[in-house]
């Protein structure tokens, strides 16, 4: 294993401080592994929280801050924050006017959070949740239904942009589900992660072998098949993810071209060009756009495609003013 | 060879079709290779322009927009863009102010920007030339110098920031002059990189094996030794960086740490969480940071430092607001 690490055992704290280091605007809780935007509680504004585990750096503490997240809880590698965690996450961004979580639909992440949610509702603050499945790879391979992936980020953006304008809870649940139900995703690996206590790759792939349909913590995929070109590897991932959500021509989307973590830029505009050809063949228009490593599995080389459906509302959402570490635009 | 590409032929040019889908505020001419921010040229500003092999993006096609570059030339990968390409560059971008040609220090590059800036002075056209060559670690192995690495994104940002205050260009070369002489890089490679066209690696490491001293193309680093604690890493770079420019305590520094294309964001908040360990014992303050993949060597998996001696009116120029693709802030 060759990681710029000091050990398996301390790498989401040292990281946690790194971050600190990098990003003064937030307050980073090492200890309690909790990263809060530093004007966190806004009185009057609905808190947006999410986490999950750890090794997919920006995401989530990453997207902390103004239009955005209030909080975020990293749990250990690819492993939930425990619900005391996100309890005390809650108390911290409740400005009164309720919290949202946002959760990726994996097992312990879902059971966690809806504890805390209990906890807090407990305390008397308001806690809704939206859960976030858009991997289309997964289906009816698990009874926990869909993965939550790359759309995570888009209902982080859009959810964070709409509590900024003070929308009431409900509104913002509303509005963050029929994001969900409007993206789809699917990923390709070519190499494995590798996680640090683990020491050697999850799996491993021929040298010319792709795994399609893989997960974000490197679970196996629906098929394994050589490697193709980007241009052949953009049709298959856009007609998977078209067959499963039909677009009539005309529609507006936004298509998230996600890095794995260990793919250079360079690689994920060649796809996104790709992407954007196989749409224009279909009549499909592309207005909106993000590419970059926003999602990653750890080391993991790859991408994975999210295509988002939008109306006037979500792109209005989509570009309103952003500052966190890893998104920012629109803001002075 | 495993790349989300076509064929190596056609990396440049796809990946450029790509940049242009995902950055409608920028005017990518594909056949000619040259990237303008939309607005050029600004009339009463110095354009500043740079340029260089691709395989390193965002480096320096990302980096184009209001507060930093003018216009980026991208060579085919690893390969200078030729003196044609650059006057195309220069013209756009002269706003009557005169440009500036932000030149890494490698013999190809050096040459044909100064070719470039040789037929458009034969055009009325005020060039000036600013050589970054911040790699301490090949000092005396060529004839050519230091190489340019990590201080080219900080040249291309306070200098893009002065730019825009419409510094006079006699101002911008000694300001952007004054930040070469005040920063220094030394980088390290995990596994080398794989250019497209020879579609193997450039060289190979052992299983426990690093390369100190790497350049960003791959070329041959100072020493190999066994992969250590990130702490330890983080020290042995720190040393050599302040061997070879001494840091009186109480020195502001900006630190650079820099991920080389394949390393994800957690591993270079843990090596800048370490670097500033390191600092704080040696007495320096880090008043500004900047972490993540600005400048890539293709897949290389590593990362670089690069410390940049600060003072107020350099603090105030990186803090300047900043529109680009993948440098944003403080601009509305």
């Amino acid at each position: 294993m060759k990681k710029l690490i000091n050990s398996p055992d301390t790498v989401v704290a040292d990281s946690l401080r790194g971050l600190a280091i990098a990003h003064r605007g937030l307050s980073v809780d090492v200890e309690q592994r909790v990263v809060v935007r530093r004007d966190a509680p806004v009185q009057g504004k609905v808190g947006i929280l999410s986490g999950g585990g750890s090794g997919h750096e920006p995401l989530h503490v990453g997207y902390v801050g103004r239009g955005m997240l209030d909080a975020a809880c990293p749990g250990e590698i690819f492993t939930s924050p425990s619900p005391h965690q996100i309890l005390g996450a809650t108390r911290r961004v409740d400005g009164g006017a309720g919290v949202l979580h946002i959760v990726k639909n994996y097992t312990g992440d879902v059971m966690n959070f809806e504890m805390a949610g209990d906890l807090a509702r407990a305390e008397g603050i308001e806690v809704r949740a939206i859960t976030v499945g858009d991997d289309i790879a997964n289906d009816g391979l698990t009874t926990a239904g869909r993965r939550g992936v790359g759309a995570t980020v888009l209902v982080e953006k859009i959810c964070g942009a709409a509590a900024e304008r003070h929308w009431p809870l409900d509104r913002i649940v509303e509005l963050g589900n029929r994001v969900v139900d409007s993206a789809r995703s699917m990923g390709i690996a070519l190499t494995s992660c590798t996680v640090p206590a683990a020491g050697r790759p999850t799996f491993s792939l021929g040298e010319d072998e792709i795994e399609v349909g893989i997960g974000m913590h490197g679970e196996a995929g629906r098929f394994r098949q050589k490697l193709v070109p980007a241009r052949e590897l953009a049709g298959i991932l856009l007609d998977r993810v078209l067959a499963d959500m039909p677009l009539p021509a005309g529609e507006r989307v936004l298509v998230f071209v996600n890095g794995m973590g260990a793919t250079p830029l360079m690689e994920l505009y060649i796809v996104l060009n790709e992407v954007a050809q196989a749409m224009d063949t279909r009549g499909l228009a592309i207005s909106r756009t993000l590419t970059g490593s926003y999602m990653a599995a750890l080391d993991m080389a790859g991408c994975s495609l999210t295509v988002l459906r939008l109306d006037d509302e979500l792109i209005d959402l989509w570009d309103a003013p952003v500052s966190t570490p890893a998104m920012t635009w629109g803001m002075a």
